[in-house]
């Protein structure tokens, strides 16, 4: 984006899975900052991050976070389908607006597909919404290897269908195959 | 079936939706008792239960209770789905063994729509599984109004698919018009 300074976009990325109690506060500021998410979805994402600290891996909650010279940049957070052998949820994925269009997204969803495979992941779910404020979302998915499993019409709301997408984690790459 | 008495016929039901500490156990004997549900999803049945008891109507499950003669012949739990306007998820319906093909899985989940609809659902969702086990199951709520929404092939297992079916509630009846 044009106020990306050259030394932000030299900064190397790094990324944290352990979840520590100040991420809760960085999140949602994360989450306030792109203007895009409703305010009970900001407390959602907050939450996510508390149930996690609380319970641990039983929480069924797993997040990367991406920081850039200590500060939160981007995060993911997905998890196991409960009553499934292997697949997975992916419940968020969050990129500072001042650092987007840079492939952090794509990155995260990348290192997110890495770990769902490390733990003998072999499908990934995202749900998302079918409306025209999330064609970019969508968009973004299906550059990534994702197809559209299912339309919910009228899910959300009406008018609002709930999309879900789906990508079959290869045992050896990132790309999915069907 | 033909283990059910003339008297267990005749008996009326009373359907409860107030949940007690000792529906906990009992849920879990009716669940067991079905020989349908693998120990993990009778425990998950079980703690649905406590968690409503603990939480109340934040837990988002609700229940319905079918007893005859004090004893518990069948239940329902359902609840709104978090981020939708009036959608609501279908989590479980169990009925005795003894007391089915009597119309009660049926009456259960007529209260159930009856419920959602006074609380301005329009829409009931239900997951299910593909398999040849669940074949009676999705043909109850087939002859029930729900249909196909969506099939996501390999989502519990290789070859085990989960079908979403859908059922729009009317204002004024029970049925269902798409």
């Amino acid at each position: 984006m044009s106020g990306t300074t050259q030394s932000q976009q030299k900064a190397s990325v790094a990324f944290r899975r352990v979840v520590r109690p100040e991420d809760g506060l960085a999140v949602r500021r994360l989450v306030e900052s792109t203007g895009f998410f409703r305010p009970d979805e900001v407390d959602v994402a907050e939450e996510l991050v508390a149930e996690r600290m609380t319970k641990g891996p039983a929480s069924g909650y797993e997040f990367i976070f991406a920081e850039q010279e200590g500060q939160l940049r981007g995060y993911v957070c997905f998890g196991p389908i409960p009553c499934t052998v292997s697949s997975w949820d992916l419940y968020w994925i969050v990129v500072d607006p001042a650092c987007q269009r840079q492939g952090l997204g794509r990155r995260l969803l990348q290192e997110a597909e890495k770990a769902i495979r490390a733990d003998g992941g072999t499908r990934v779910y995202v749900d998302t919404s079918g409306r025209e404020q999330y064609q970019p979302t969508r968009q973004f998915y299906e550059k990534n290897g994702y197809r559209v499993a299912a339309v919910l019409e009228d899910f959300y709301a009406p008018g609002d269908a709930k999309v879900i997408y789906v990508k079959v984690l290869t045992a050896t790459g990132n790309s999915g195959k069907l």
